[in-house]
């Protein structure tokens, strides 16, 4: 097992640096100027993939929000009593979802005409705080979930110093805040799977996966939550641990590991939500084939997507390039669970080992 | 803490009764007959309302599949292997997803059209055994969670015997086949709280309604899965816990309570997964009036769902009809979430306890 030194990890202050936009704003007041606020531009022509950080990000574009004009004085005010309102949440360290946050600000006497309101102006905070809105306590529903040989120790009020082991529960563990921001303590793992569906990740726990593998498993219950991805960063990181996905074979699942490798396009203000070295192990175009798995006809809607993804700038190498060709080529789709026709282990037992190298 | 001695639970056997099922067969083609299946007929005009169980039942009508018809043939062949199947999953202690199972026929050279046809094979086998699917290991995808003080003796293979306080995992704790079949060992809470959302789910292990109101807590996430209606009827019927369900306050909120409560047209073969005297505490519609909560307009959908509520068997005592004709007059629905514009903690501090009378 390793010892726990190495795997204690520094945090950033979402509180430190939620204070350090007020001061921003209290000094501005004082020097008699009125408050200006200037927001990473979010807007698709601000939008650049990054080749070394393999993922989209900012370019350096900023929008100026000014209570100089009156059209803005509403947006301000509202990303202003926000920023009050998560530093209150993780001061208390309560967590609050992104429903909840639409709701509080009738507490406040601040109006948002609808939850898009409110979510636009927590996605302007995460921009200028450089932060993700986990960070500061804004969760979204839980629902993936994780299991394997390693010992996690919480930080969350009530919890903290306490320990889990993470083969307790064989349904596997949720990941929620608490787990998401728990310290890693122990560990044997060799690898993390991830997993799009629950039915696998079940499957993987009975067959001991996380034994024969050394690996510790994590369902993403398809596209994998924000959450996720950054619980999955941190296992690579903290942990150097090599990350594989497996996905159904379409255009769709490899889409959830491509957000998992290189991040959204949706999230470009944001950098330590993917895990750039995680392979996509399968389910591969070429694999249909190889594995003479069930298949269904590729749809015309599941053709368009295929070719939206090959003018996108993260699928230009491989095996992505080549395996858009391959689903091109032979307009076949395959699940997961296609596999089951060999006898439910023989993706355990067979493909897991081909696609590892075992 | 309460002993376990009466808290273990007796468990019917499925392999007992698929192997009854297997000498049926067998014994009527040692007669010299073709073999005849009578399986309970679950078309609308054989689905009734039971007063005394408050739930849907089946009438008396079956539907014969005879080996003498040959159009039968197939769908008997398929039905008995899924017999065979279910047999072996259950005695290699291996669960599957029903997407599984349509692919681990083509193992055995089974032909399913497709899933409907393999799903609709599955829902008979049901029927025949009068036992819901879970209990020969066919599970959906997970999605319910559990938190609270209760201890519970796994007995699946690798675990039996191990526990796990239902207190471990401050994100709450996955309701799967592992959880379903354990053994509740010790306990001291005396309610059980199930709740629409995850957010509010984790709202309450935040303001620790587990410790104060000495409650478990399940969230449901939306329409509770088979697997987490059949858990709760469990905590009350072995743990003689009050259930207490709390959802939106909508027509849907609100069908998600009665299905717990009453179960499901579609699962009227089955009389184990609901939970007769729980009680639906809100969100009610005279509760959007009485705590002036945040609402929307109710939409021509939702209006048109309460009209159908209305005509339902279900429906027809209290507060269920008195809350439909509220919603009828004021025309407006609100979430678990607008309690927020009290401060988050209102719902845990004043709504509960009114609605528990506290």
């Amino acid at each position: 097992m390793r010892g726990r030194g190495n795997l204690r990890r520094r945090r950033e202050s979402p509180v430190a640096k939620l204070r350090a936009l007020g001061e921003l704003v209290y000094d501005q007041i004082e020097r008699g100027e009125h408050p200006v606020l200037r927001i990473p531009d979010r807007s698709v022509s601000n939008i650049i993939y990054d080749e070394r950080l393999r993922q989209y990000v900012l370019g350096n574009k900023v929008t100026l929000r000014t209570t100089r004009n009156v059209k803005h004085l509403r947006a301000f005010a509202q990303l202003i009593w926000l920023a009050y309102f998560s530093k209150l949440l993780s001061e208390s360290h309560k967590t609050s979802t992104l429903r909840d946050v639409f709701y509080s600000a009738q507490a406040y006497r601040v109006d948002f005409e609808d939850q898009d309101e409110s979510d636009e102006r927590i996605t302007e905070l995460e921009a200028l705080l450089g932060m993700a809105r986990e960070e500061f306590n804004v969760y979204p529903e839980e629902r993936s979930s994780i299991f394997g040989n390693l010992v996690i120790e919480y930080n969350v009020p009530g919890y903290e110093g306490r320990r889990l082991d993470l083969t307790s529960h064989p349904d596997g563990v949720m990941i929620g805040p608490a787990l998401t921001t728990a310290d890693f303590v122990e560990t044997d793992a060799e690898m993390v799977i991830a997993i799009e569906k629950g039915g696998l990740f079940t499957r993987f726990i009975e067959e001991k996966v996380h034994e024969r593998f050394k690996a510790i498993l994590v369902n993403t219950a398809g596209q994998a939550p924000r959450a996720t991805r950054y619980l999955l960063r941190r296992l690579r990181s903290e942990l150097n641990l090599p990350v594989y996905i497996l996905t159904d074979g379409d255009p769709w699942g490899m889409h959830i590991a491509m957000v998992i490798i290189s991040g959204s396009a949706n999230a470009a203000h944001l950098t330590q939500l993917n895990v750039p070295d995680a392979s996509w192990i399968g389910v591969w175009a070429t694999d249909i084939l190889k594995y003479k798995l069930p298949y269904d006809k590729l749809t015309d809607a599941d053709v368009k997507r295929l070719r939206e993804l090959a003018r996108d700038p993260r699928y230009s190498g491989d095996p992505w390039r080549s395996q858009i060709d391959s689903f091109l080529e032979h307009r076949r789709k395959s699940e997961q669970e296609a596999f089951a026709k060999y006898g439910l282990t023989y993706i355990v037992d067979k493909y897991l080992p081909d696609k590892l190298g075992r």
